[in-house]
């Protein structure tokens, strides 16, 4: 069984590697590294796989997650620049790719072992990914 | 190859275990727990894998599908009130994941034995569960 | 300018005229009086209109509206039963269309005069209501 | 006969008023405010009012008022920072009301005179705004 | 008040005019004018405006309204060629522009008079069309 | 890690075994079978898996991978007649499982060997399949 928390935030960022030239961030990126920024309302999906306890008929308390996930990543980006803002971010090329592996990194250590399924991150319309910890 | 169709209905429930105290059913359900019930529109998507037959270029006749889906679960939940008036729901907090499961277990005799896949139940725009049999 | 707020909540509800008999009540109300109830997810958007504030360049500042909606609407009906639960929704047949205007009606006095512009209620993806004021 | 054509963009800016000081801008904007900026994706919908022309059976031509937007809003504020970036957005806090104000302004004088109905500009999903011209 | 009740279809057409020449129409419809044709998943949105009826709490039965769109307008073009197939639309280039006032001419005398306020028809996730019966 | 790309496209379709007689279409395509055909607009997702390239912070170009989903796939169906116009559905009864698999095969050979994931189409909104190269 697997259940699933939806939140969203909204945050600045630009894409680009400072140990690179412009050129390489140019060609890599896109209008993504325009220097002053852009930005999405992200919709952030996490998933906790689990048995069902009988007692309460929840695999986890989904209040709690959201707690979780309020408290370790959204109040964290939500309304900020993740290039500048976000101490978990630092030295990161802020992609949906990376940011998605880096929220899993906060909200393992406060679910239970081995609970913590994916990482869905929606960052338009258009692009989306999904992280079960695959290379960790 | 996976197809999936998609029904809604719209239903009453409380979270609320019989067998534990008020004290006990507030603290695990919060508001949820609300004497007076409150209610969802639920989306159900119920997924069903197999190979595409070569002459109608369909995997399961989808109509047919619905058919069961409407037959067995949406004609009995839609407008009621999932803890008084569902015969298959008695003795059951019906939390979107105990209801997912039931919902498994009154389609499953009508599929064809092995192809169904997922039964994904949507509470809100926030909360959803997929259940795929693993624990029966 | 119009500006709007979209919250959301959750209740249950029965259509239901205590003052017909049943025969009426299921002759109108059809699967909707069913008397344990159903419930949806309910999509509250509220619109103010006003000129721009050419110093804060806003017509009004959305985070005390939406504390508006959720004091007076939102934190009552959530998670309730819009027949027993709600004083001010008492002795009303709860349809979505009285819903609106009960809300207009708790809205407006904490709004500045003529600038609340519309309350729509959607109640499923294919049930929705707008109330301007017209008939108060 | 309304026709409306929606595009969407994705933009950084920082709800900021140079001429004020910072308590006033922290009190007024709140988390906003925050000196690195936030992003959103936005959703521009433009409405064209007119009759149907009888040999084309079109009010006018969308693929045409889709180009027009395209060159006069979308591609001038897609992955930018509206505060810093868009020149004709200079001088002006740029919240979803002036920024719909200003998009209308642009799109004006390439729309035959009478016809652009609203400009409707969904900033995330709770909140967003309609401009008709009304204080121009 | 307005009431408004949603369903949708799925349906063929060609945005072609035969007594125009082949260069007119691609130059008017462009890749629209493709001779084999193209289809759309349409969503009918129908408004109604009334006073709330102080028995019934409603401005109009939804489960009546929607029987009308289905009898009037749904049955008679899902799963259709909206040039070939449908008597109310012969002759008629099927834009969404003539769509929209088609389907308020054939819903208008089913529906108390005054009361059809709107059609809305989305013909895509960026097009759509609203009419309210201006120019009959 | 997932990477997912969403393009849409609109066409027309209808379902039909010319090899199978008229009773036999009736009877498993339903309404489907219209011979004047039907349409969507339908919603294609691509998921690429792989590794996170440290450099870039990317999985895969998402602009490339769209790149190769408009070449490749949606500039060959968009505004089409799916039964009459394109090339590589010749032959092929055009449901939506017989589609994603076509468009997985037109797909594959354009993205580095092992990394194409899924192939998720979505007709209505009630009906989605998934190919993941299971029976190739």
């Amino acid at each position: 069984m697997i259940i699933t928390a939806r939140l969203t935030f909204s945050a600045a960022h630009r894409l680009h590697n400072p140990n690179r030239d412009e050129a390489w961030n140019r060609k890599t990126y896109g209008k993504c590294d325009n220097p002053g920024g852009h930005g999405h309302n992200y919709g952030l999906e996490v998933s906790v796989r689990g048995t069902i306890d009988p007692d309460t008929g929840m695999v986890i308390d989904l209040k709690e997650l959201k707690d979780v996930m309020r408290e370790r990543v959204i109040d964290r980006v939500d309304h900020r620049n993740l290039n500048e803002d976000v101490d978990f971010l630092r030295g990161m090329v802020p992609t949906a790719e990376n940011l998605a592996r880096a929220f899993w990194q906060q909200l393992a250590p406060a679910i239970p072992h081995g609970q913590l399924y994916e990482v869905h991150l929606q960052e338009t319309e258009r692009n989306s990914v999904s992280y079960r910890g695959e290379d960790e």
